[in-house]
Order: C-alpha cells, then sequence, then structure tokens
C-alpha cells in the first residue's frame, strides 16, 4: 500500500509539509553529512539560527516519524545523541534535490518578488 | 550568485518553507501535466480538497514568485488563467522525487508514529 497526495484524507498531505521545512531540510543533510550520531548541542552549532526551542521540535518530529533515532548517555547532565534511522537517511536524496533547487534559484525568484511588488497588480 | 540553507539571513530559508508544501506541490504537478493553461475551477477541480481561499493564496504566492503565469480574459464574469513558467516547471522534478518519496513511505512513518505513541516516551 502507498500514499496518495491526491486523496484528501491521505496523511501523505500532512507528512509532505512536515518534510519539506527548512528546519527539517537542514537536520537531514547535517546528519547524513555526519553519517553517526550526533549530540543536540553539536547539531546546533552545525544549524545556524536555530533556536533551543525549534531544533528540539523538530527533532521530536523526527523521532515521532521513524526518521532519527534518538539515544540518551545517562550522565549528569545526560548526553543526548541523534543519528538518521535508515527510512531518514533515504530522505537525504529528495531533500537535497529541492534544497538545490532553491539555492540555484534564489536570487531569480527574489527578482520576481521585487517586479511583483513594483507592478503591484490587482489579483 | 547562489542562495545558502544554512546561512541564517539568506532568502534560500523562507523560500525552502514555501515550495515544499501540499498545495504547492500539487499545482506544480497538475499544472505541469498539463503543460498548458488552466482555469481557476479546473484547477480547484483537480485538486481535491483545496478550498477557495487557500488555492487563491497559493497560485498568488506562485506568481508572486515568478513559477506561475496568469492571464485574464475581460469577459464576464472574468476567465482567469494559469499556467507554469519555465521556472516553475522546473520546480516539477524536485518536487516529483519528494511526492513519491512520501507517497512511498506514508505506511512505514505512520507505523513510526504508532508506535511512537504507544511507548509515549519522555522527550
Amino acid at each position: 500500500m502507498r500514499g496518495d497526495l491526491f486523496s484528501p484524507e491521505c496523511p501523505t498531505r500532512k507528512l509532505l509539509d512536515r518534510i519539506g521545512t527548512k528546519w527539517m531540510s537542514m537536520a537531514v543533510k547535517v546528519l547524513a553529512e555526519e553519517a553517526g550520531e550526533l549530540r543536540f548541542s553539536e547539531l546546533r552549532r552545525r544549524m545556524p539560527g536555530v533556536s533551543q526551542k525549534m531544533l528540539s521540535v523538530t527533532l521530536q518530529g523526527m523521532v515521532k516519524d521513524g526518521l532519527v533515532g534518538r539515544r540518551v548517555e545517562p550522565v549528569v547532565p545526560p548526553r543526548v545523541f541523534y543519528r538518521l534511522t535508515p527510512l531518514g537517511l533515504s530522505l537525504d536524496e529528495p531533500l537535497a534535490a529541492l534544497r538545490e533547487w532553491a539555492e540555484e534559484h534564489m536570487v531569480e525568484i527574489d527578482h520576481a518578488n521585487q517586479r511583483y511588488t513594483q507592478d503591484a497588480p490587482g489579483v
């Protein structure tokens, strides 16, 4: 059985809105490049601009979706490690394609935005 | 010049959050398959579950980003047509890869969600 984005009740829709976000995209890239575990603090360092809260929420969602595994080392204070699951790793390629597209066309889209604002067309 | 997702001030971040959404993904697919113009009402018919408001907002954003062209036929009531620009068409391939991934792994991710909820781990 597979999902169908064009079926209104299908969870694929919600899934798609979760996986394409900037923080998810960055976390997958950083963890895929590491090819191993990373501590929360190290992940945060490699995702400039992410808040502690947003990274927490992002990682919790990824653990819930089975994209990321979480391991706690019971020291004081506890050390928490994250790594991609095989499922999470399989997401790296499609996300990289979208990221590439966005980075490559960012300037073009910025210009389109400026033209649109200048022309201020009716909608 | 190209964008850099990992640079906090770079508009690539906001762009990425816009282009990965379910409605954008569906609109690009429908318009790419049509390979021509579609009226608003026909687009809406082919995107089951989208509200008039959401489709309006989505298309307006795509016009602003230069992904979609809009043409109004001045009849009463006016007929409004949309088509992908070459830039919008270039987005079809990366979005299709992400959509494919989501549809293919939807069940697996649903199961991961159920396991997570049953185990109810601390975070």
